[in-house]
């Protein structure tokens, strides 16, 4: 079975986490989970779908934050957050795919956070194949505090800055911002516009808000088929503004923008709720597809029978 | 970390999966695979959803395929299938919830095929809670052929059933079929409506069909929050009757039926295309809820740090 990682020496530790729960690795400042990419986590061109990508990307945040045994009563909230009724608030995500894993594919998520700013924290992902290394993803993203009585954001409080220094690794953003702002879309300047999206039950989070991983599935709601169909979401960049609740309809605009080169694309989006209010802007970017790289056939276990 | 499954005796082939893809156990008849229930799969319960329990099923019966070496072309088709054009539809499944897992929780899922009639295939899961051993859920389903051009249900060529038998478990059904009719619902007789549901992009499976767990969602669409909110489903049964494309818009109808019992509560569902073709029929069963068994800290993993 080792075969898998042979890109990687064998070490004892390797055996700790047999039930893919993660572990923390690089003197403590970097949590690692292994994903196989699962039949439901594939979508229509038979790859690992961009909310598969980012979900694993949470999952990674919030396992991290645990095993560093700085879990509060939240989801993600530090002791200290608890106590005086902060959560962190995602307020940019961005994403850039190299290559999406298949069906059977094991994929290793390295994830770390660093300090942004006075009152901010920078969390970075690297996704790689376990079979080859090769990185296939990176992430990078900028959390706040926010108070969750008064939903005002917050200043980083020295208490939580003790309990987190600690575990900031100083790097450079995975990603380095591109520095462009994302438009604020209207029904005038957006292409395609789609009305009436309401969450789900099963879109809900803990907090009986909208799961932040479930507005790239809204966004490319108003993504025309000619796109979606025919090339791959590389490039993601979102900023979100207002949370969405469960009893919020919410509209989605696209607005394709002129061939950024000959054979890509690039759309710009906003998530609005239905007096206006932003909820996320975005950013996409599109290629050709790939060959498809669907390898079930690759990956029948050796184990079997 | 091997606590976590002292239930069972430690054999040299529990570290044959240290990627979580599953194996073949119990001389060949039964495969078996855990999952660690992530974030994202969890609902506003904070306990995994029905749809990730059921996405849990779908992924080890497609495993249990492969790690047979009878995957053809197609998704869980046998090599004789696939020479055939069939592939396999479901056309009922039973899911008997006792608990739903929390975040962190893993599981053990277990499945095996058994003959049903002459020209199907019986499916059953088990469930467990790999730190216990306590059973949390049994499921069943019943599978046959269709000819994935004329889209018409087939017999069981021989070939196939030559391919297939070697792997059939002779025992009992895991739930016993109540024998109970699911009516047909409709304008009159539901209690509440539901129209214009769409697949999303990410609905869709690689056949551009809406995927059998999907439905399960939709039909949630139509049962009042009330009971969403105040009850636990722990029972479903679901007849599959008509493929949904990506095209289709779906009307979820639901009808509450008197308290079964004190406490319960039971409704039947029907999934419907706009032209009135059926496509699902359902029944769920729902109790109050019970205590919050969310575990989080339960769970911080010993080798944090």
């Amino acid at each position: 079975q080792w075969t898998l990682i042979d890109w990687k020496p064998r070490r004892p530790d390797m055996l700790v986490d047999p039930f893919g729960l993660g572990r923390i690795v690089q003197d403590g400042l970097v949590f690692s989970q292994n994903f196989s990419i699962r039949s439901y986590e594939i979508g229509a061109d038979q790859t690992a779908s961009i909310e598969t990508l980012m979900n694993h990307l949470q999952e990674t945040a919030l396992n991290h934050v645990k095993s560093a045994g700085l879990l509060g009563n939240g989801f993600g909230s530090t002791p200290e957050m608890s106590r005086k009724n902060l959560i962190w608030v995602v307020t940019k995500m961005q994403v850039l795919v190299d290559r999406y894993p298949a069906w059977g594919d094991v994929v290793q998520v390295d994830t770390w956070v660093g300090a942004s700013g006075k009152n901010g924290m920078r969390r970075d992902w690297l996704i790689r194949d376990c079979k080859t290394g090769e990185t296939i993803t990176r992430a990078t993203s900028v959390w706040v505090m926010m108070n969750k009585h008064t939903r005002r954001l917050s200043k980083m409080p020295e208490e939580v800055r003790g309990e987190i220094e600690p575990f900031f690794l100083d790097s450079a953003p995975i990603l380095e911002d591109d520095g462009r702002k994302l438009p604020k879309l209207d029904d005038s300047t957006a292409d395609y516009v789609r009305t009436g999206l309401t969450p789900r039950w099963n879109d809900l989070d803990v907090n009986q808000h909208v799961n932040n991983v479930k507005y790239i599935g809204w966004i490319l709601e108003s993504a025309p088929a000619s796109i979606l169909e025919a090339k791959e979401l590389y490039s993601l960049t979102l900023e979100y503004r207002r949370e969405c609740g469960r009893d919020n309809a919410i509209q989605s605009l696209t607005a394709v923008c002129d061939d950024v080169n000959s054979s890509g694309i690039e759309c710009e989006h906003l998530l609005r709720l239905e007096n206006g209010g932003e909820v996320v802007r975005g950013r996409t970017k599109w290629r050709p597809k790939q060959a498809n790289n669907f390898s079930i056939l690759n990956h029948v276990p050796a184990h079997g029978a």
